[in-house]
C-alpha cells in the first residue's frame, strides 16, 4: 500500500510492501549520485540489494548505536559527501533504524542547505515513529535531539520482510510506539495488541496513518503534534539518566506512559500488554536526577511542561504541568493504584 | 522605512532606520532568553545598546573572520545555548557582518530544530546581501557555505548609523552587491553609482527591495534566485583560491562579474565605477586552480554550470555553460575587449 503524506510542496509517499527493497525506483530516482548511509550492523545483503539499483552510489557507514548521533559523525558523513562530489541534485538514502534516519536525515538537511533524502527504516520503531514527521537530529552530550531540523524526506520505503532479522526484544520495543498511537487516538489499535497473535502489518500501517493525520495538521510541532510526545517527558529522562546502555527507546517510552494513564482499568490493560511484550518494569530512580533531565529537555519552556495524559483509550488531554507537580508524580511512582 | 518580505507563514519585516538599534522592540520580542551572537571586533557600545534592551540575555562571541564559519564554532555556540538553558521559545540575535549572520543563523536554524532568529547586519555587504534570503551556512575546509539551511529570520534591523565605523574599503566591498543588483535588474541603480556623491540609503534600500522581489518568487533558489549568483561562480573560485586573506568577498564578486558582462560599453562603465570604488584588479590566476574550485562549488551539477551574464544594464540571461566553455572564458581573461 502507498500512503501519501500531504504537506503541500513537501508531500511524499510511504510505500509499505513486502519485497519493496527490490524495486526502490518506485519511490526513488536513482539516476544520480546516491550516498547510502547505514550503520555497521546492517546486513550486507540489504545494502547490496539497494546499491545494485543505484549505478552511481557509495556506501558510508558509521558505528552502530545512539552514540553515533553526534557532531563528529555528522561532520564525517558531510565530508564523505564532499569527497564524493555530490551536488544539490543528488540524494541520500538511509537504511536502518531511528539513529540512522536521524543522523543521515540531518546530513541531507544540511548538505548544500538540503538535498533529497529517502528513508528505508528497518525496525518497527523507526517505521512507525520516524517514517512520518521529518524530525531529524543529533545529540550533544546527554541532550538528545538538541540539534537538528524539520526536514521532510522525498519518500519512505517500508519492506516488512526486513523485520524478520530483528530480535523479539527489538520488535516489541518498536511496537510501543504503535501502542502509544492507539492510546492517544484509536482504541481499535489498542485492542489489536490484546489478540493472541499480533497482526504486524495492520499495526504498522494503522500507526503510520494515524501519525500522518497528525503531522499533516501540524508539521512543525507547534500544537497538535505535541500529543505524539505522550510518554516521552519522563521516558526521555529515564533514557538519558539510566537507559542509554540498558533500555531501548521504546521501553523507556512505555515506562513514561504509565505515569500519565489516568483510568485505572486502562492502566491494568496496558500493564497486561506490557507483560505480553516482555517489557521491563520501571527501575528504581532518583527523582532529582530525572527532574534535572526534564528541566533541560527541549519540550520544557520556563517553569511548566506540556504533558499528554490519557483519560480513556483513544482520548488524550494536553496539560501544562508545573515542575512541582511532575516531581510529585515521580514521587508517587508509576504503579500507584 | 519598513520592507515586508512576504513568504507566507515565514514572512518578516526589515526595518531600515537611523537609530533603530535603540528600539529593537519594534521588531524583536525581547521578553525571553536572548543569545546575542557577535564576533570579537564588534564595538562594545553596540552590544551594550542591544543587551540593555534584553533583560534576560547573554553575549556569545567568536573570533572575527571567515575561519569562524566552521563546525567547531557552530558546536561551541550550540553548547553555549544549551548551558544558557534556552528553550524553543527563546531567540538568537546576530550583530555583525555576513560571517556572523551565516554562523548565528545556522545555530538558530539547528538548535532544537529551529528557534527565532533576528539579524542586525552592520556592514553594507550584509545589509544588502544577507538580510534578505534566509541562506545560512558554515564552511568545511575550502568549501564555502557547504553546510547550512534555508532559514528565514523573524526580523532584520538595519541602522545606517552603524556604517560610520566601517572602513572605506569595507563600505565599497559591500556596495559591489548593490551594483550587482543594478546590473541584473535595474539600470537606475547602476546610474546611482555614477553620481559624484553616492546616496547610500537609496542604494541600500533599493537593493534590498530588488532582492526581496526575487526571493519572494523563489525562496529555495530553485530557478529565478540563481540570478543573484551573478559574478559568484568565478568570484567564489578566486576567493577560495587566492582571496581568503587578500580580498574581501565583494571584491571577488566584482572580479567575477567582469567575465560575464557582454556589452563593451557597459563593461567600460563598470570598470569606471570599480575605479571610483578603488576595487582591486583581477590578479594573475592559474586556470586549473580556478577550474578545480568551480567544479567543487555547489552551484555546479554534473558537467555544466549555470552562469548569469549581462547583456545590458538591468538585463540578464541564465546560461548552462560546459566546463570547457568556462575554461575558455578564464583563458581569455576579464579585460578582453
Amino acid at each position: 500500500m502507498k500512503i501519501i503524506v500531504d504537506l503541500k510542496e513537501r508531500s511524499y509517499p510511504i510505500l509499505i510492501e513486502r519485497k519493496a527493497l527490490y524495486h526502490i525506483q518506485d519511490v526513488i530516482d536513482t539516476n544520480r549520485k546516491i550516498a547510502i548511509i547505514c550503520d555497521d550492523f546492517i546486513p550486507d545483503t540489504w545494502i547490496e540489494i539497494v546499491k545494485s539499483q543505484c549505478p552511481n552510489s557509495m556506501v558510508f557507514k558509521f558505528p552502530q548505536g545512539e552514540n553515533s548521533k553526534c557532531i563528529q559523525q555528522f561532520q564525517y558523513l558531510l565530508e564523505q559527501c564532499i569527497q564524493f562530489q555530490m551536488t544539490r541534485k543528488d540524494a541520500i538514502i538511509a537504511i536502518g533504524g531511528g539513529v540512522t534516519g536521524d543522523l543521515a536525515g540531518f546530513v541531507a538537511a544540511s548538505y548544500m542547505r538540503g538535498i533529497d533524502f529517502y528513508n528505508i527504516p528497518t525496525t518497527i520503531l523507526s517505521q512507525v515513529d520516524s517514517s512520518v514527521g521529518g524530525k531529524v537530529a543529533i545529540d550533544m552530550g546527554s541532550y538528545k535531539n538538541i540539534v537538528g531540523a524539520f526536514y521532510q524526506p522525498k519518500g519512505v520505503l517500508i519492506d516488512p520482510d526486513v523485520l524478520s532479522t530483528l530480535s523479539i526484544r527489538q520488535q516489541h520495543n518498536g511496537l510501543v510506539e504503535a501502542l502509544k498511537m492507539g492510546l492517544i487516538l484509536d482504541e481499535k489499535l489498542v485492542e489489536a495488541f490484546e489478540q493472541d497473535v499480533l497482526d504486524l502489518e495492520y499495526i504498522i500501517s494503522r500507526s503510520i496513518d494515524l501519525k500522518r493525520i497528525i503531522v499533516e495538521q501540524d508539521e512543525k510541532e507547534s500544537h497538535l503534534r505535541k500529543i505524539l510526545n505522550f510518554g516521552h517527558t519522563i521516558g526521555h529522562a529515564i533514557e538519558s539518566a539510566y537507559g542509554l546502555d540498558t533500555y531501548y527507546h521504546g521501553e523507556c517510552v512505555a515506562m513514561g506512559m504509565l505515569f500519565f494513564i489516568k483510568d485505572k482499568d486502562l492502566k491494568q490493560r496496558v500493564l497486561k500488554i506490557y507483560e505480553s511484550l516482555s517489557l521491563p518494569v520501571v527501575p528504581d530512580y532518583d527523582v532529582d536526577v530525572l527532574m534535572n533531565c526534564i528541566v533541560h529537555d527541549k519540550k520544557s519552556s520556563e517553569k511548566t511542561v506540556s504533558i499528554i495524559s490519557i483519560e480513556k483509550a483513544g482520548q488524550y488531554k494536553i496539560e501544562e504541568m508545573s515542575y512541582n507537580l511532575i516531581r510529585d508524580i515521580l514521587e508517587r511512582g508509576p504503579y500507584e493504584k
